[in-house]
């Protein structure tokens, strides 16, 4: 190893470190077409509503993740403050909690509750992406589960855009749907402060601190293939078996079997 | 539960069940609109060149399944057989083995063979649904693993019509590069005897059948969703950040955090 390449190893320092990982900001998903769309006010109901029922695959993951997480993590300290972001999206018997919150939403764009929680509607390729991030954190070190969660960094952003345009585009739309968003934007806030802190603190050589930069760009990858698969569904209209005479979206497998076979 | 329900419920005789596995057909990933475009030659170079590489993750991914199925099958019988699968993409000291076929498929499309080996071109969407499908068989009972292998029932007829397209639409595709299609008409034949016949005896109640029509859906989900995310990517041209400003494929996070922040 030459001494320039043992230079450009040194790590970064904390501050530099910190804008490197905020530097991911443009690969947020709050920039995929269809996301800009739906903040625009370009996409039909249909979409949305496509978009809220896929999502809640995502809202209901979380304190999977979170759990997984936990399950891995040895420092007490850690999980006594990383267990409130399972409360938050599981309620208790005082808060109703971010799950909730989003069956809310799902029926203020015209949904009924069991087309969301029996969660029939949602894509394969939201399905996969999503478990994709579950089955990492589970087999995962629970520090790269902590920077695999820094996305939050953008989160608040998106939240606030939501609450601002939404009523403006979709006046269909009770306004009531959107507390799932006001909720957020505080939550976000504060969680972000946790993980970005602690993946400044464990993240300490520049081998771990390019990881740690991978491990943010491996969650961004998967907040954007979620979109990728809703905008074939949705925008172009091309979801799973559009070409296969018969197939409606929903159907079980023992359904299509029997209508193909007899 | 009334007597109607009842007899719903009874198994579906062995040719029944064997007639509505087979009963998938059409939808099987030869249907989707990219591999039909691939076999009537309306495919770009680099669109059969992305779909050469991200289909070798799938390859390179089905040894690791197999070995998960292994490690949870205790029935020596079955391992005995089911081993061949993984030397036959492995290979050994005298076969070359299904993965070094396609990498010599890769070069005969055009590539090298880094850029085929190190899976830096493997799309977000396509990653995510093949470790789907590997990590469903590490938490599933081996003969739900099984089941989900049944794709092959369709598969030597999707080998056989590349052998016979590909030369007449891409002339520029070396011949030697088919090696890997040749070799699996047979070993895919040989397969499929021994998942269906594993299937039939295994799944025997009415509520396992269906359990096994889901998994084979399951699959064809995995194999349709792949094609899907190089639709998006190689057709529709549009990969996961084409609007990024400053983004090119295969960048690493370092470097594109490097480039965004200074």
């Amino acid at each position: 190893m030459n001494a320039a390449v043992a230079t450009h190893d040194l790590p970064w320092t904390r501050e530099e470190f910190a804008a490197r990982l905020k530097a991911f900001e443009p690969y947020y998903h709050i920039h995929h077409p269809f996301q800009r769309a739906m903040n625009e006010g370009r996409l039909s109901k249909q979409a949305v509503q496509g978009w809220v029922l896929n999502r809640f695959y995502y809202q209901t993951a979380i304190p999977n993740k979170d759990a997984a997480l936990l399950a891995n993590c040895p420092d007490r300290e850690v999980r006594r403050r990383w267990i409130q972001r399972i409360i938050d999206h599981d309620g208790n018997d005082e808060v109703e909690g971010g799950i909730e919150r989003w069956v809310r939403l799902g029926i203020a764009v015209g949904l009924n509750r069991d087309d969301i929680v029996s969660h029939r509607h949602v894509l394969p390729g939201v399905r996969f992406a999503v478990d994709a991030y579950v089955n990492f954190v589970r087999r995962a070190s629970w520090q790269e589960g902590v920077a695999s969660s820094l996305t939050e960094l953008f989160a608040p952003s998106i939240h606030k855009e939501r609450i601002a345009e939404w009523p403006k585009h979709y006046p269909w739309i009770e306004n009531s749907g959107l507390d799932y968003f006001k909720g957020r934007v505080q939550e976000a806030h504060r969680d972000v402060q946790h993980g970005l802190g602690l993946t400044l603190d464990l993240f300490r050589t520049r081998a771990e601190q390019e990881r740690a930069l991978e491990l943010l760009k491996f969650k961004l990858d998967i907040l954007w293939t979620m979109l990728d698969a809703m905008t074939m569904a949705y925008v172009k209209n091309e979801p799973p078996y559009h070409c296969v005479e018969g197939f409606r979206q929903g159907m079980t497998a023992a359904e299509i079997s029997g209508a193909i076979h007899v």
